[in-house]
């Protein structure tokens, strides 16, 4: 089942059932109004919308057409929005490009931060720049919403806890970054709102792409329509969804609509590309002693969307272009 | 005008106007049901709980008792919960007992941190202490409730985004902060639910008390009874809330109910105490060689209350006994 939420003039949209084509929306107000309420009441809410997904699929259903260009984030503001860095690859080869050492416990300790969940952005929305200093990013990476996660939740009763995937693009000031880390406290102004493809899907619906709580899809970016990244998005997943949730987890508990991200997605293998540009400056530098490929600037077009086996966009496209606020 | 909410089984529970002398209390179901629906219509919900307000200090309603018990967090989840750490005392003081530095821009540039927002605690929650060895900490500050705030906002633009002022209890677990700083990505599982005093008030309640973006008060602290600190709340927050406003707008937008902290309150002087142990600690390191005072332990009971010149307890109190869960 597909979930997205409908641009109708409210903070939190309208909650629509899209089919498999991606072409047709059926509204459901007789369900939940919104992706939250729908997430407040899911044991509820999931099975009459299944019924309204399979009368939508029959055709009995004839629903509306589907405009990416009308779609909010499917959650337009969450109550929490967190995000891990479970790439490794990515981890270190951003730390070696500027001198660093990856964290002593990079493999047994999950990195984390809590980003902001009040204002995020559509998969068309655009990318704001206020000041081409700022060296803007675009970071490509999946992500859950979870239902109600106790306290102390371990990892293997953590899958159970996701109730849907979603691809986003979690942009990122990158020349903003390292005053802020010095400062101690984590991101804060380096990190903008956050943008999301239309589709949020259920884990049945990606097959045997969700094992293991992780996402075994093709995550393609393009940047101005060449392709910078064709990357595996499951093999090199070290901390999986599960444990992620397993240590946010460990000392407070996550109400129901909680984002948990994957962190930008990455393979050791160069040929597969990148999900971010500092990983290409940072192999830029590593290989010939500083980057070469600028960060984005305005007019820029990102585009990022994941693939199943079959070759169909899972979660339908994110298409930002950056402009000057 | 004062407004809280009510327990009732629900996940944001029923939104009330409390009378002056916080024991009578009116649901407000015409206006808005729960705090985060009147937020999002402010321009339209104001008025109706004034006039609900004004009716109940009149007479003209009866209202309900007010219990504590009954009140849940005013959000008892929030979009957003950002916490600056507005008072350098604090900051200096803690620094400096563990052999660091103060940021070079400590009085420049804000700290602030983006910490959990969907799980908020009542006021008479305990405070779990899962294992002894976590290093249990309050911290007394205040908090307001912001509007829409847009991005780019102005310091002088952002005082009358004020909606509400809060007072918060911003649990720590000292213990987990330094491995989890070293990893460079800020706070997570160190900064367990906050907890917030049952009463959110409009800012023009506290009359002059609310000037220059900052909240004057006399904010006390007690543990098992004993006064640990009795602090003003004005005149050392270096960042007042509208520069902090200024500083988290930088590069993003906030949605209305957004909650943002003034960072433990804390002043120079020794006499005041402190609103948080940590710095307690910090004081018998520097002047002793060692800390002391042990964090909180199971049974301990923190309470914390703001109180104007007229000696009336603005928010209630936040009265927690730490627990094993």
């Amino acid at each position: 089942m597909r979930l997205s939420t409908l641009r109708d003039g409210t903070r939190d949209g309208t909650l629509a059932v899209v089919d498999r084509s991606g072409r047709r929306a059926a509204r459901v107000p007789g369900v939940a109004a919104t992706l939250q309420a729908a997430l407040d009441d899911w044991q509820r809410a999931e099975p009459a919308l299944r019924s309204v997904s399979d009368r939508l699929e029959s055709g009995e259903l004839a629903g509306e057409p589907f405009e990416p260009r009308s779609a909010l984030a499917p959650l337009p503001r969450a109550y929490e929005w967190v995000d891990g860095s479970s790439y490794l690859n990515h981890v270190v080869l951003v730390r070696k490009a500027r001198g660093a050492e990856p964290p002593a416990t990079l493999e047994s300790d999950p990195l984390v931060y809590q980003g902001g969940s009040g204002v995020l952005l559509g998969p068309r929305e655009p990318l704001a720049l206020p000041d081409p200093g700022y060296g803007l990013d675009f970071e490509s990476e999946l992500a859950v919403v979870l239902g109600d996660v106790p306290r102390g939740t371990a990892a293997r009763d953590a899958v159970g806890l996701v109730r849907l995937v979603l691809l986003a693009n979690d942009v990122t000031y990158r020349n903003l970054v390292p005053a802020e880390l010095a400062k101690g406290f984590g991101f804060f102004v380096s990190k903008p709102a956050t943008a999301f493809a239309p589709f949020a899907v259920t884990p049945d619906e990606l097959g045997g792409a969700f094992r293991d709580g992780r996402v075994y899809l093709r995550l393609r970016t393009t940047l101005n329509d060449a392709v910078v990244g064709d990357v595996e998005s499951g093999p090199e997943m070290h901390f999986s969804f599960a444990d992620l949730v397993a240590h946010v987890a460990k000392t407070r508990a996550f109400t129901a609509g909680t984002i948990l991200g994957s962190g930008t997605v990455s393979n050791r293998d160069p040929a597969r590309g990148v999900s971010c540009l500092a990983e290409l400056r940072a192999r830029e530098t590593i290989e010939r002693g500083a980057p070469e490929t600028p960060y984005l600037a305005p007019g820029d077009r990102v585009v990022i969307e994941a693939f199943d086996d079959s070759g169909r966009s899972v979660f339908g496209s994110i298409e930002q272009t950056v402009v000057i606020p």
